[in-house]
């Protein structure tokens, strides 16, 4: 911590990977601006990762985000909490009574994890929510060694990546989720029943289109109650059931927060003060496509955002490349990764968009005896009015993470099916698809057929 | 083999990717359209994998394009060998004496290996091209089998592919190649430094600078001779020195052949001939920067050629997306993968083009510890002129194979810096780099740092 005076040119407050990618990136092109970071903990830790901390890296230790990048390139660092901002004098205070005067102020203050108001049993011993935080989370590792059957409410990302760290550790894992799927909200059906089966392969009870009525026991958990009255019994509650933005210093400065409780931001992610900033979960985000207000917790929009303000903080540089929020996700349950992009078919459907989805199923290596070779299955979304791709969705190898990104470049590009059939591609034996049935071009030419026939 | 009758509304000469993607792209769009394909051989070898033949694979068996999906496309399939076209009757004529009469005619007769004039020896016994063949690949594996030191005339991909195949055999193996370094002729010095590097970690002996003078030996080779002199034992020598394109057929027939000695095609793959096209490696390429003829000889751009055609055959049916061949190699030599799209920092400078390059490094997972971490090295080529995206290099992990795919389409998208630091891309903990240095964006950033100073 090297503070030369309380003065910055620009504040920012939350050390996850939105604001440590802000800080990075405003002392990469502004060289000679101060920039402070301030953060409640002593330890910032690589959110994505947390559900691989009981098995695959055994520790918190090797889940932090080093302070030496940001030390390197002269950002000072605070450890307090932000209680106040005092706007006309531009001011932030801290718990410790400090005073730090800012020119622009960015809040990446992050989020919580969303507990069900009502539900009961939350505050029993053996029940643990998934915070950010070094101390909570070094506990809950304890928990997990010393258990033996764990029940992880909800499906979502966090709960079937934890599952599936928990279960290469021995633990009796299972699932609640009150969709009929798991990962149901991101992924179309056909790829979330594959999401099931896959936990299911792996020896994870899977409880599907339930609701949680109440976690039961003494003063320790014993278990959950299904809304049937159903009990499943376990030494440890983990509750994944998603989070929501945290605004606490937002709300209390007057900062007007958005229909999803997000702080609200425009295309520069500036708030309704001219001079502070909001980005990654805290913030609102808006849909490329419809325009529509939404939250999507994700690191990578985070420190997309983060690179947007860093570029546009002190007058405007760049024309923001696309309006809106693409948003990708990347799984890998069992042995298998899950991506998609966009907006899935349901949620076109949702939205009154008319489509034409291209799909096709291949291997992931050519020739198939090759080692590692494994299914690869693509969805391209298209709006069949302009034959623009507006969705994708994919599961297969670890190859999987890149195609989806390329896929959501195209997405951003407003690429068509044509273009996609014309994609020029590489492939290799080991990594890729054969080329004669690269996924991207053959899903693009089931869904040019299809365009075809309605056509015609 | 179904032939209904002898006449049929497309011919296509040649049974590899390309011809094979031809065929089934045509039945595709074409449904009541009659196909014939005719291949030299009885069974169609996939030619990506040939390096992989001697260790990973073990038999050509493994690695053979299946006929079937042809056969439920109800594509005809002739083995024989044609040996003339009568242009005028639109005929096609084989070995065997039957004749076949088309309405459309699609060459893709592919390339041959290339074997520098005036090399001494290389009619001795153990010394092998690399033909696509079953017979003469069975009779390399066999030679393989029974060889202790092998020696690689050419460190190509076919070379270095080769050379790690046979390596973990544990086979002696010696690459000689007259330029400076392995791959040079497709990557930078930096990256092909590193291909030679993992070679010779894993135990290969590179010998780089120096041109072979003679393979020398009895009846048998028994090494080559470089031309200062010195002597490399080896008792079966490979020719890996590339290849030409085979246009022996489209020569008799009086097709124009272009400066690279390829077919001359235009846009949508149309010969000097109206009703003959042709495709992959014996068609010449143009650049999609500079116009310039050149050759390519990749099968996904066979399959990306064979798709114009199935898509423009009879009738125009997309203006193509982009004109000219972007053109993605992707290889792995031993543990890391090595590819490259577009045009490289040296090609840029021979072709007389004022380029800014961001380069990058990181790692590709987060955190460092998770398995599977190793470092990612990126290198985009910018047009300094207007900073769009017109070359990119990267070596890694599998997941480099897909990054550079997606780099393939912002060339071909003509991205710009800008666009690519605002690319919303999705990160996973076990599968890709930290969302806070994700390698595009961070190396579109240096671009745009060195952009910006260039301009100050």
């Amino acid at each position: 911590m090297r503070v030369k005076n309380n003065e910055y040119d620009v504040i920012i407050i939350g050390g996850g990977p939105g604001g440590y990618t802000a800080a990075l990136t405003i002392k990469r092109i502004h060289k000679d601006r101060r920039v402070l970071l301030i953060r409640e903990s002593e330890k910032a830790i690589i959110p994505c990762a947390i559900p691989y901390l009981p098995a695959t890296l055994g520790s918190c230790e090797k889940d932090v985000l080093s302070d030496e990048p940001l030390i390197k390139s002269n950002v000072d660092i605070v450890i307090d909490k932000v209680v106040d901002v005092d706007r006309k004098e531009k001011v932030v205070i801290t718990a410790n009574g400090r005073r730090f005067k800012y020119v622009k102020l960015i809040l990446a203050t992050g989020s919580k994890p969303f507990i069900p108001p009502g539900l009961e049993g939350v505050n029993l011993k053996g029940v643990y929510e998934i915070a950010k935080d070094v101390e909570h989370l070094n506990e809950l590792l304890r928990a997990i060694r010393g258990s033996r059957r764990v029940v992880i409410l909800g499906g979502g990302y966090t709960g079937v990546e934890l599952a599936t760290d928990l279960i290469s550790l021995g633990k009796e894992v299972v699932i609640v989720d009150m969709l009929p799927q798991c990962l149901r909200v991101s992924l179309d059906d056909e790829f979330a029943r594959e999401v099931t089966q896959e936990l299911e392969r792996k020896g994870v009870r899977v409880i599907l289109g339930k609701r949680v009525k109440a976690i039961y026991g003494g003063e320790r958990a014993e278990g959950v109650e299904l809304e049937d009255g159903e009990r499943i019994p376990g030494d440890l509650v983990i509750l994944a059931m998603g989070t929501k933005p945290n605004v606490d210093l937002a709300r209390e400065i007057g900062l007007k927060i958005g229909e999803h409780g997000g702080i609200l931001v425009d295309e520069y992610m500036r708030t309704s003060d001219p001079d502070i900033y909001a980005i990654g979960d805290c913030a609102e985000k808006r849909s490329f496509l419809t325009g529509r207000h939404k939250l999507l917790c994700l690191a990578s929009i985070a420190a997309y955002e983060a690179r947007i303000v860093a570029l546009n903080l002190f007058g405007i540089r760049t024309h923001k490349a696309i309006s809106g929020h693409i948003g990708v996700s990347i799984t890998k349950v069992g042995d298998r990764v899950f991506a998609v992009s966009g907006i899935t078919e349901d949620e076109a459907k949702r939205e009154g968009i008319d489509v034409i989805c291209g799909k096709f199923e291949t291997l992931n290596r050519h020739p198939s005896g090759l080692p590692g070779a494994t299914k690869v299955k693509l969805k391209l979304i298209f709006s069949k009015s302009d034959m623009r791709l507006i969705g994708a969705e994919a599961s297969g190898g670890n190859e999987i993470a890149e195609l989806i990104n390329l896929l959501s470049f195209a997405i951003q590009k407003k690429a068509t099916v044509s273009e996609l059939i014309m994609l020029q591609y590489g492939t290799q034996p080991l990594l890729t698809s054969s080329p004669i049935v690269y996924p991207i071009v053959s899903a693009a030419l089931d869904a040019y057929m299809k365009f075809e026939k309605a056509h015609r």
